[in-house]
């Protein structure tokens, strides 16, 4: 064990450890949950403190032995994906401050014991003058956050452009397939489910435009802007370096903020990611929704789609089969929407030069991210992509549906298809039928009026049709 | 009193009244309030009234006579200011048919009664087959939501210009003003409050350009798809020009949906523009809250800012004076956040092709932006605009301050620095009195380094001061 | 016009007004919304002062003249039904301030007026050194929003208690109607219609249960506690008679609370009736999403129920009726979820010996519980009275549902079962059919077993059934 | 390996492994997060599966033989830390079936291996036909929800009992240490920091009893009711005896509900924890609001608190300590608000005969009770009992507050006070003064007005000051 210190006195720490005082005392003050800070925030962490100590160097503001030695532990560190230091809880108070001084304190002993290989003597690393030299938690945590949000969304993106183009291409297989469409639950005028998939196709593509239109915000950093955006302690040379150092050590394409004051305090970025989550999520919901029942069944139901059968239902009913991969997605879906909230309520909670609750945001923030994109790759993998629709039952129900009826509204009035429907319905027969008994329009007019293609919408009508509909008014 | 009937019987309207059976069963049905349906909401159908009946003549749809008639009565309760037919209830159940219906009832009743004027035989104009035609509640409804969206949009962007140039203005004036800056509500180094109101300015000015984002997708509307967006019953004639005809009416730049059935069932552009508006909402709760603490005292607070006084503050404690107008934004903006949460809830319970919520999210989004309208003009007229800083006390501040020491740290490093300012609290002095006693830096360099500019970074640090903090590294 | 004033200065208020300066200040400052305060405030409010006004003159605190012209005062403007002077916004700053002054000037305006009936000299009666006497906002306000709580709350009361009989009803109208039961919306082992109107109203029992368990909390009222809670001004024997007499004079039960310290600034009172009401709008949600789901069709879906019909469903399909009164419900519903946020973030954000966000969580609490009132009421009337449930088809579906196989499982194992359900499904029989033409158990006990009394449990197994079950194991 | 069999197919499971086909096929499914199943719900459901075997032989549906083997292997599982085998994700659909299997397939897997033992021949004990006998998980899955709830409420209890008790203490020692009130955050009339934190003891006690008040319907289990409450599959001798030999196994005081068909379908005891659980959060920020307030400074803040200094603050500025207890509180709390939403969501999505969304549902309140109970534990240990008074400070701010005048009003009038604090404000007198000079009182009634007591009304008025203030009305 050895003694470390700081400004409220002193701790043990252990021999091996590379982590210091700070990360101890956050652990001791912080047992709210097992859960340690995201590793996509320390990964970035270890960019931020390799691209500043790279800057400090070329703005003749650290020896160029001691960025080195910087620069050496972080990519050792970024190589290795063992993080048994970084051990501060994700869920934390001090704004950050745990989790910027456990980077510090495991960059620089890990420096310094590279300095000290082969017999030499050990260069003095310090945690707050040399590794976290021009910086703060002020700009380098929401930095990190930021990076790390950035990064989530590749694998968000990708699992939606996959269950996009899963649905175009159940888009095309179904463009034929009819179905009775339903507003209110209640039977209405038919679609085909190839118009349906392609409907839900278009929304999730929006999601990913505003996924993608969050990203500005994301890639605008405060890096450079020190303790409370002033860029205090942070010499020009190392301010103008270090963002672009980091573009380079990342491969992101980031920004510096114009108003730095504006960029440490303000949380907007934040909440704007959340809510384009939580879009995503209602989006889900919806979706997953009609699946289930769509799904529903299978003889009590409407049994209009199959979905692939991923598990024994139940444990005293046998042979069932659950919709559960859009179970699984509902729920989390309402995760998301929960963690908006949470969001929302950190961010409104900023005071003055900083916000002291972006723990809690990134938390949220991040495990939504992920989530979403484990849960829509699941989605896309064991269901979408094997959906099959009862075609052969949605047409029956489409034949059988008196709402069809509607397509003579405009020929022969709303009223008289309102009796019309009223009668099929009582005589049980088809309206089709009954407009052919009562000789109400031509027989080819009606069969043109009655097909498919008519019903959906899915050509223009036929003269004949056009004609005697308007010819009424 | 004259009977009127749907396909459920008959009831009787009074005899003046231009609304009918539809209207007055939903009077019945939904007595949750007495608010009516916005009036932007029925502005904006009488204009989808009129576009679609110059549409369906344009198509030879609809007799010259008839979109006449319809187009004159559109024009006299556009113009009028009386709506006292208008009088399906705010919340309500059937997706909007209510109010659909209802604008259809008055349309065609006034029409038949203008065709009667000068004893001429009144020309019978249906609801439904005449006012309707081409139409369905499915789009017409949320077109006319959308469009009531767009136009309360401009004075809330009005609003937040005048906030943003106010707090401009107050950025100017009080570029020079030192404060105390804080981080976790607790002493951190120095800015000016010119760098305050300019951050607030900077973040207010991404939530206009947040709103103004969310234009494209509300004016991206479903009109011609009738039913379920498949267009039924709309013949493509009317289909290709009801959009541009609306626009002439309104004044808009709407554009028909590529994808009419995605855009029928689909509520994104819903909740995307209510999560714009709760940011907004966070945005204005973080500043407001800053302005009442910043403005706490009169004596046993920070006492920075003087907000106007307003009103008397105490029904009890005399010359009380209480920051009433943040106050008062800040319990809109609590309104906001869960108007966005009842417009989730309505979001993720759509179903199929239609959402049967849409009522209560368009009321949870209109009232939104007229009150955060309203909020933000008394904002700026009864408070921003009136702020003053306290700048001798805020000076006195600073100059207290023994956490601007943090200036000395790149210097005497992080350790030393804490050790003197504990030292400077212990004795009561200020560091900057300290380190001259100890002589522990030349005295040119310490006030150099204690100067306003220096300390809030305003401008480059000197040559010796920069070369001091460098040659320690 | 009469010139009134404040610490301020001085604004020119209507002659015939009975409000004064403070009022017309809150006009000015609060121009949010058009609404103002709920009447139920406001008597609850007049009953405060007339209570106060008794208890003042019993504590020799307060000159029988002036006290006897506060309380004519009241009674006239209790008993009247006008409240044109009543004009504060319901959307306001200052903790309830303009509330409480805008009662305090038009009790004192119409007291002085009243004393100045049949030529007397007027008797001077100040807003705040008589009418407000021993009082302040901060107990008064909080104490007028419970008792408007606590007022609201019998009319939902008793809505509920309509709906839980008549779901009482329906359970016994329909408790023989067997229906296949669903579970994760799949095909589950039988119920009856009896046993799901029986669990609707045993959960809405429990929701009246809820409502009144608050009561409690919110007839622990502040009054007494003057500016904070400490008391200043109220002199002891004031202090012990204003609740007994509030409760004479407004027919309530509240009790003065012990902390009155505590009872001032804390807000769980209101997050506990605003999470009750939020709980019953969960469960009215999920009943009303019940209600539209077995009602979907009337062809295509699992109409199982028909609702009343309330209303022509569409402008364009004839003949369609939609589930408008569930509809209407849910969308109260997701208000008052909306609703239960606001008054989450106006508690989260109280300050000190105050919560200043008072005003929103009482509109949001009283509105959520009118609404949700109505709603019910509505409900009720218009929907559950006249449900009717399709009895024959839930038989058929019963009949024609193989998951009822699960009552083989005990005897014939999970597996046996299992493929059992497959054979059917493959070979389009019935379960029952196939076991008894495979001879895997005697009839009358295959009989037995596939009995609607055997396959809901209502009735113990025979003898038979047990015996065979039990001798597996 | 060995092959392990479903009704869909056929996988291998490692040799060692004890669960089985239905858990792998839950980790394919389900790969959203490596949580697991909270190890609390697991043990829950082991004491279900003990009582169920128990009961089911008690009533001759097991033989005893197979009954053994099931409780020895669930003793051995409870008694063991290992839990290797429950695999399944915490974030599941499926309603929870994949937990109840995996529980059946490992106590099923590991009962066989038991018999083996000794070279015995092994008794075949079937993961549905034994283990699950008489159950469903529609039962079992809420009742080990529930049992997990009740166990994870004690420590939460307990967290809150030492918080209340040390806020005694606090309140005790700092009886008479007078401070200034603070509405809206303007001074207002003095207090006392005992009242402050007796009134936080309040609060908090309050809290207890709400989650004590939750505890009726938590123990209200459906355990005999089976797929959906109608008990099908288990004979009566069983549904009398499982929950009594529950609560013997797991020393609990579990109640089987009247209803069983509600008590399975309905989730109002779910949204009713959460909500008590989220006002307990809402009192938490408040309460942590103020400490960080309070505690504001050193210099430039209200610094009448001071927290202990549990951390160094500041990366960059020396020295600098800040309130870390109260924000990771402040944050446990808005994510506890979050899951409230979750549950709100989850709850109001159930459908029918069954909520097939428990499963987020139970992690949501599992993780809020855990989280709450760990952050009150860090509050109370690690800053509420090493709280001090900064009482010197706090009684120059009483000396120096003008609004202390409003102990004249009920004398002089509130106009006459408004003008004397105008008058001591700009000529910076102190009220008290200007009243002694002006001779507005008698010099000892001015100083018992002015005394603490008086102000901060802890005695009684003195008769003199009594008789002053009536004598004026």
């Amino acid at each position: 064990m050895r003694l470390d210190q700081d400004c409220l006195g002193e701790l043990f720490v252990p021999d091996d450890a590379l982590y210091g005082i700070h990360t101890l005392r956050a652990v001791h003050n912080f047992p709210i949950t097992s859960e340690k800070v995201n590793p996509v925030i320390i990964e970035s962490y270890l960019q931020i403190k390799k691209a500043a100590a790279l800057a400090n160097q070329q703005a003749n503001n650290l020896s160029a032995q001691k960025a080195t030695l910087i620069v050496s532990a972080c990519n050792q560190l970024l190589f290795s994906s063992n993080n048994d230091d970084f051990l501060v809880p994700a869920i934390q108070g001090g704004a950050g401050t745990s989790t910027n001084m456990n980077v510090n304190e495991v960059v620089a002993q890990l420096a310094m014991r590279l300095s000290a290989k082969d017999g030499h003597t050990p260069v003095k690393i310090h945690p707050n003058d040399d590794v976290n030299r021009s910086q703060s938690t002020n700009d380098t945590y929401p930095t990190a956050g930021k990076m790390a949000m950035i990064k989530k969304l590749t694998p968000l993106k990708d699992a939606l452009a996959k269950l996009t183009s899963t649905l175009d291409d159940k888009a095309k297989t179904y463009a034929q397939a009819i179905k009775v469409g339903r507003t209110q639950l209640q039977d209405a005028v038919p679609t085909t489910f190839g118009r349906s998939f392609a409907a839900y196709a278009a929304m999730f593509r929006r999601d990913a435009q505003r996924l993608k239109a969050t990203l500005p915000a994301l890639e605008t950093v405060n890096l450079g802007g020190t303790a409370i955006g002033t860029g205090i302690n942070a010499p020009a040379g190392y301010q103008q370096r270090v963002v672009p150092l980091l573009n380079q050590v990342a491969h992101l394409s980031l920004t510096q903020a114009d108003d730095l004051v504006d960029s440490t305090q303000n949380s907007d970025a934040f909440t704007t990611i959340s809510a384009a989550l939580k879009t995503l999520a209602v989006d889900l919901t919806k979706f997953c929704n009609d699946l289930r029942l769509l799904s529903s069944g299978p003889q009590a139901g409407f049994n209009e789609l199959s979905l692939p059968k991923r598990a024994a239902g139940s444990s005293i009913m046998p042979a069932k089969i659950n919709p559960i991969i859009p179970e699984v997605v509902n729920q989390v879906a309402f995760e998301v929407i929960g963690n908006d909230v949470t969001t929302t309520l950190a961010a409104e909670n900023g005071q003055l030069e900083l916000n002291a609750f972006e723990p809690i945001m990134f938390r949220a923030i991040l495990m939504s991210e992920t989530h979403l994109a484990n849960a829509i790759e699941t989605l896309v993998t064991n269901c979408v992509a094997g959906i099959q629709v009862n075609e052969k039952h949605c047409q029956q129900e489409v034949a059988h549906s008196s709402i069809t009826a509607t397509i003579l509204s405009p020929i022969l009035g709303y009223e008289k298809t309102t009796e019309l429907i009223k009668t099929a319905i009582a005589e049980k027969k088809s309206v089709k039928e009954l407009v052919k008994q009562q000789h109400l329009l031509a027989e080819p007019l009606i069969d043109d009026l009655f097909s498919p293609a008519t019903l959906t919408n899915s050509k223009p009508a036929t003269a004949a049709t056009a004609k005697t509909a308007s010819a009424n008014h």
